[in-house]
């Protein structure tokens, strides 16, 4: 199969930037392209993290991962290249990478220093076209990592805790946060699929604490299990527990916020 | 040419699922991606039909589309696989692929129920990862209909009558519906252009009928041919009529719904 | 390397209509898809051209442009392809093509005229799929121009200043105007960097006037080099002045609009 390059990034998809970042890389490579999103929210290096977190997995071994969110393009924050599970992932050192490349395994990394590989006229806002565009494209050739980047141990790894929720054995309960809005209004949770089976059973009763009020829910196998409008816990499609109303948004029936804390009891 | 694959879905174009898709056709096969688009409203099924079958008929003989607007997803409704045109539709058998294919010709129809061709962790809340994309990429790369899936013939087949407008001989009328409204305000009707053309004249005065009320209106030949703000019809690029205003918008001018009846008759 | 081909239009992302062009182009050839973006304002051919004009500098020779932002669809204007920097540009002759065409050189101009290589079945509201699309593929296949248009030298040279911006000697002053607004808030404008240089320095002040009233400013090397919350001044990626809030949204800070008539003066 054909090499894939993918991009990501905050840019806007009705913006020139996008296109200048292909631009660039068709110069260099042949490798089928593929855009993640360019709809990441400005700056929000954390959802572009988790963005890339969630479809890294189902990539195939050789594929180049070149990711922009970059607020602090111009000052002195490293170009980053990590690589594990035979993947690579090309972006600023800001902790936007290391969820996904550390999902796949025990990231190698090096910082973009050699300019042969990056743009000679490199402006200072927007490396996403000079420096990782044209390193993500030459990995996606096969030129070897050493020859880009040299080696590095520092890099930023944010603790944004995607699998972060946890079981609390005294309260029995299961305690977590809301790391994803999607558009259907549903909330993931970052309460692995695994701890959850562990403690609790589809179609038991449960509560769901917020903001210190408990509403009554159930685990069901998938929506179609649950009753028409029904609240309802299901497992998302990257095993982490989410909350759901069926044909209808939980968002907006709950007032769910990114970000905020949810936990989870037996009735 | 090379093979297309093609993608249309609810998932939003900022979400990781389209990417995700993509991630497993990847691995699978080396055609040619084209996203038709990710951005059909939410559980929208009538309204990416109505995508999927505009612009089915332009694609070359051998396309495989994979479309995903799936309110179902997790019960028990089928996987499926339309064929007719050279052409193959995959997806949920919820209506979604069935104008389209049937524009091209009588389908012939699978459901998708031959694991090797679909990933074997599945989850119950993403098909178009876990299915509908790895059955798509096996057809791209000519694995034969009938060692996916198992013929059927009882699939989904709403009346959404896209070009079901008629001529009332009583009344003297055409009768129809706003089926699309596009960005530029532009309401696209289920009247066939060659119904109108059978019945009306370019330039004729023409009275069109909505909520019991009627405005005076023209058929044009093109944009091109009504005058500043003219409030007109015209044929769109679907051979359907389209109510516009030339450099203006039809939708704000007239308060148009999606879905509202409209009636059209000689002056 | 694969030639290119590339889509720009207002259709919007969720219309079907950039999916029917690119079937169009995907019967003629195996060119690399691009999509530039499809998400220019309606009917705004200015903001069209300058989006194009970013990014035609960075693809590589050979490449296609293909270009719709087409108000005059179904009158007289005519399909223009223009040729300049080893680089094609197909679409309305309506001033969308001129300033990315005329930014790599003086460009050699054609009438699209020639039956054979645009679809027989033309619809008057289409041309974009109908016209520009199999011209455009063609020209990737090699097709001599000569074989597609017939040469013009009148086609539409509309004045968008995008590097307009100028030195007032008297009052010692640079004029110019905003001609983009990013999503980040950053507000672009016609004054071309290597000008700013000219007469003023890093970090000097700087006293920016708007409607009559003037705030004080500094041009920074790059956002990284302004203070938190700061209001500066950099060159942005295409090397035109912008006017940041550094983590901020100038857009809102100031209540920039498009178009708008900035002045800036040594303090």
């Amino acid at each position: 199969m054909k090499r894939v390059l993918t991009f990501l990034s905050d840019f806007g998809s009705n913006s020139p930037y996008p296109a200048a970042v292909k631009a660039v890389a068709a110069h260099i490579t042949d490798a089928r392209f593929v855009d993640i999103t360019h709809e990441i929210r400005a700056h929000d290096i954390q959802e572009g993290a988790f963005v890339l977190w969630c479809v890294a997995r189902y990539y195939p071994a050789g594929t180049v991962h070149c990711a922009v969110v970059d607020p602090g393009v111009g000052t002195q924050r490293r170009g980053l290249i990590l690589t594990s599970g035979e993947q690579y992932f090309v972006g600023p050192d800001n902790g936007l990478l290391s969820a996904a490349a550390q999902s796949l395994g025990n990231p190698y990394a090096c910082e973009i220093t050699n300019s042969p590989y990056v743009r000679s006229a490199m402006s200072s806002t927007f490396h996403g076209r000079d420096v990782f565009a044209p390193a993500a494209a030459h990995l996606a050739n096969g030129v070897p990592l050493q020859e880009i980047g040299f080696p590095i141990t520092d890099w930023t790894r944010p603790e944004y805790d995607f699998q972060g929720g946890r079981f609390l054995k005294e309260a029995r309960e299961l305690q977590g946060r809301v790391i994803y809005l999607d558009r259907f209004g549903n909330a993931i949770t970052n309460i692995p699929a695994k701890l959850v089976e562990k403690h609790m059973s589809f179609d038991q009763e449960l509560l769901l604490r917020r903001h210190g009020q408990e509403v009554p829910v159930r685990l069901r196998r998938s929506y179609g299990f649950a009753l028409h409008r029904e609240l309802c816990l299901v497992f998302d499609s990257h095993d982490l527990l989410e909350i759901a109303v069926r044909e209808g948004n939980a968002q907006e029936t709950l007032g769910l916020q990114l970000g905020e804390r949810v936990t989870l009891r037996l009735a």
